[in-house]
């Protein structure tokens, strides 16, 4: 079946907004099994979201809207839909009633305009909003389905997840069921090659990687008659990973974000860390406070940007200062060994470079950074040379720190 | 004029990344004046591409692509764009050279295909890559331009400011410029209603308001036959802007930042500040790491998650913790007098609450948080209740605790 996105809305042709509603649901779509072709953005307005849905509806057997919803004068998604099916609005008492319930609960007058959004196609579908007052419809007729949805994400998502995907997994013959493979530690380009036998064969399950910074994740994807069967599809691909990959994988779950399985390792073997950062400038305990349950784990951090600090609060020496500078191997070593001594933890991890735009040597580029790390009595820096601006190279430290700090964190569970 | 973007790419059709090129270009072309109705993605599908660009050369003046100007099989935009302009592809030797040293700076083996990339439609604008081996390009005929730009940002962004921008401007018989007011300490509703009038009546210059965390920011637009008359035009709002917000505008620069204008104004009046984290992480710490210039500024940043950490390293006393909790105002002053004592700084900030998802009580729901100032001698602790998931809760904590920092700065200022 194929599918695609119309996302209504000026705000987007303004780029006051991105577009991350078109983003998220093409990736649940493809989760579903659909095929999209086309997503688009329009203004609103009437004729030119008329012109498009006759042409969307005869090219795509789902059509799903986005925005357009509102009370506003300018909101009409839903009338436009109606047009072009030949359906008449009508009220829906349900519909009526949450908006009434959302106003008082708010404390808000409710206004005339309002109503507008109790009115949904006749025999059309209803999606009531728990997050919002504007309900979502899904309508058929036997050329194409029109989905409708609210603009927000916040109310956009959970309608999608709890009325949406229902409704397209019973149109769809088969089932999809997909798992995700996270890794850390090995590079993107050595993920592909390292899988190229097994995308090159692949039909179902398929497998498709996607670059983030400093991980790579693999989706593996397959469709068959019942979710059990799309399981089994996908349990020999799933197996042949973990065997090239072994403790490079972080987690197999969606949800799990690399701090969050740092944080988890942690807290498992009773082991605490700190953070010394100069160039991160605190975005690295950031990324660690992510994760629910780390106050145990994080037992503090420090944002060491100016020396005087490095030297007063995890104690850098004066002299590695002046003989290798704060952006060098020696210093990032102090700095690891120094938070964890101050902090008390098990292990220690710091970071310090030359994040750019000004402050580069021809000795040290703009992107050169050291990690450093303290694990349980010694300490050892890494070198980098990242690339792109000042917010580009602090990102890739943060995550190079992450993937350093686990690595550390699995060396120590074998010694 | 009109405009409208079409980005190419299947991994934007399965979801893998956001188009945040979209959001870029559109706001662009809005500055330069340019009508857009219509974005578009599409994958890379030959017999799809060539039918969009049909449809689009007939309805818009000028036509954005990017993406799909890579080496690969699958790259097609530019071979496309040729086959519906009616034109062949020619070797551009300056193309062909810039590849040629891309290549051996990298110390990167070129293989065949690079080449591809090396030619151009006949009787085109070649725009030369600097960052990447894809050159852009811009070809006309009598119905409408085409702008071919590679998909990277990196690379995308750049060509457009050197190479397209000055091409649009000369294409338009009119000059526009737009100027930036961004505003801290008034909430988005409050400036919208403070400048309804303004708004109301506008037609040259235009003016347009973009709410973002905890800032708004102000875009006024005119449009004139010189870029003096349309500064001309713009300046009596711009007064009028300056008269209603005051010392609540941070800059009229587009490039500053929140975190920029207050490390400006601490070097400026020499003075030092400090950060105490509980629920923000070090994420205060790291958005002021954003702004260059800022180790004279913030001596030192502490992340003190555990309340360990916030008794010995900033000196919060265990009674306070025991009676009020860490989530208090009474935690907060202690925080922010704290740290700035152990940094030695004329100013310390603290954050501390509840970001969720677990952890709240009915008297200290998800989304409490107490922000602490202190300045010079003085401290105070200011309440909020914010709602979201724990990354929203967080980013809002941030956004308030660089508004109150701001606001206590020109407050001593006064004093």
């Amino acid at each position: 079946m194929t599918v695609e996105i119309i996302c209504v809305g000026t705000e987007l042709l303004l780029g006051n907004i991105v577009n991350t509603n078109a983003a998220w649901l093409s990736e649940q779509c493809a989760l579903l099994g659909l095929e999209m072709y086309y997503q688009t953005v329009i203004g609103d307005n009437p004729l030119r979201l008329k012109s498009q849905l006759l042409t969307s509806k005869k090219r795509s057997d789902i059509v799903i809207l986005s925005g357009g919803l509102g009370p506003t004068e300018d909101d009409l998604t839903k009338e436009i839909a109606c047009e072009v099916m030949g359906r008449q609005l009508v009220l829906d008492e349900q519909a009526k009633k949450d908006i009434e319930i959302y106003f008082r609960k708010l404390n808000r007058p409710l206004t005339d305009n309002n109503w507008k959004q109790a009115y949904v196609p006749e025999g059309c579908r209803v999606l009531y909003n728990k997050n919002g007052t504007a309900p979502g419809i899904i309508m058929s007729d036997e050329e194409s389905t029109f989905v409708l949805l609210p603009g927000p994400p916040g109310e956009l998502k959970p309608m999608f997840e709890d009325f949406v995907i229902p409704v397209l997994e019973h149109m769809s013959s088969k089932v999809i069921r997909s798992k995700m493979i996270k890794i850390s530690g090995v590079g993107e380009s050595r993920v592909e090659t390292e899988i190229l036998d097994l995308i090159d064969g692949q039909t179902n399950p398929t497998i498709a990687t996607y670059a983030k910074t400093g991980e790579v994740h693999i989706r593996v994807t397959a469709s068959a008659d019942t979710k059990e069967a799309a399981y089994e599809l996908m349990e020999p691909v799933i197996c042949e990973l973990r065997r090239r990959f072994g403790k490079n994988i972080y987690t197999e779950q969606e949800s799990v974000t690399l701090e969050d399985a740092i944080t988890e390792y942690c807290l498992k073997k009773g082991v605490t860390i700190s953070t010394a950062e100069s160039c991160s400038g605190g975005l690295l305990a950031g990324r660690l406070v992510n994760a629910a349950g780390v106050s145990a784990v994080l037992k503090e951090g420090f944002v060491t940007y100016s020396n005087e600090a490095k030297m007063r609060t995890i104690g850098v020496k004066q002299e590695t200062l002046n003989a290798y500078g704060a952006v060098s191997e020696q210093t990032a070593c102090e700095m690891a060994e120094g938070c964890a001594k101050a902090a008390g933890t098990d292990y220690g991890v710091s970071t310090t470079g030359i994040a750019g735009p000004d402050g580069g040597t021809p000795e040290k580029p703009v992107g050169l950074v050291y990690i450093g790390i303290y694990a349980k009595g010694s300490v050892k820096a890494y070198r980098y040379q990242f690339s792109g601006n000042r917010a580009r190279v602090r990102e890739q430290t943060v995550a190079m720190a992450l993937r350093r700090l686990r690595n550390a964190l699995l060396a120590g569970e074998e010694s």
